[in-house]
């Protein structure tokens, strides 16, 4: 019997496991696109609930706060850049920054970033979420200036933090503050400078 | 007849200036309070009206909308910075960078910008404001730039908007992306990589 009533059990609660997973996806995906749209200020759990088609009192149980949402739909926001192996460390810094450069001006990232960058400014939480979210961004350079290391195409002792920051910098300055062009020419130039001086 | 009356009409014509200028000042000064303390998103006219004394109407006098005072605000936010003359490139360049180094953990505007790079991902007006604040925050390094120029001591063809990315932008990175500390031996590496790289 206790069989029995576990078994009848189980099928209800696979189906309200899907269910569950359909209605978070939902909330995630209108989430992700109302940040897109307004960024972090402007985004709030009724227009999730309006939009989603899912009553607020579940978007709750799943987030108990509307920051919780945010900070949830904005990690899942980076798609993950692959690692590139050209064999040398140009050849992978320059296929990631060409990759980075194109994705600046498109990207939905790229639109709601300032917000949390803003957001972050003022909430710790969201300072500890976008940190998270810049060292995913930074991972691949690391990873290839490590690879150098260990090739002896770079020395052991480089600075892997501050020639991260010599070649995202410039790229990120175009992008959000100065608003020019991040055409190949200028990567490549960002790329001989930080390369020519390692 | 004529001069009497042009007279008496002076001297209240000139208090209505000097009590104008007052309350321009006062409003732009709590402009820029809210916008240090919460940014763009959550500035309104009612809290600069309750908090400055002026009355909403008299606010909207002198900027016919929200976003007009904000503009206004923000484009006064910048301190001008001192272009210096030590004799070198690598002297001018290091006092502007050092100064801006110690600026971004601690000044206001330094608070307020996200916000501003936020607002302007969706607002053409801000966009251009932006873009102003900018061009004032980079024109002491262009400036010193050419006068590198004009002493022989950097090629003609030096490509300015890249050096100043080279430069500024790891300083930014740090500041809103990676959240690192940017200290002097940073602000020095940086500086060594770039001007070798010329």
């Amino acid at each position: 019997m206790v069989t029995t009533s576990k078994k009848s059990e189980r099928v209800p609660s696979a189906n309200l496991n899907r269910r569950v997973e359909r209605s978070r996806h939902a909330i995630l995906t209108t989430a992700f696109e109302l940040l897109s749209e307004g960024g972090v200020a402007s985004f709030s759990v009724d227009e999730v609930a309006r939009r989603s088609g899912v009553a607020k009192t579940t978007i709750y149980r799943h987030w108990p706060t509307r920051e919780a949402l945010v900070i949830d739909a904005c990690s899942r926001m980076i798609a993950e850049q692959e690692t590139p192996d050209t064999g040398s460390l140009e050849g992978d810094v320059t296929a990631i920054l060409v990759e980075i450069a194109h994705l600046l001006p498109t990207a939905n990232w790229s639109f709601v970033l300032p917000s949390i960058v803003d957001t972050a400014e003022r909430n710790p939480e969201f300072a500890e979420i976008h940190s998270r979210i810049q060292r995913g961004h930074a991972a691949p350079l690391r990873e290839v200036l490590q690879r150098a290391v260990g090739r002896g195409e770079l020395s052991a002792h480089a600075d892997v933090s501050t020639i991260v920051a010599a070649l995202l910098g410039p790229l990120f300055y175009r992008r959000w503050f100065s608003r020019e062009p991040i055409d190949d020419q200028f990567v490549k130039a960002i790329i001989k400078r930080v390369l020519a001086s390692l």
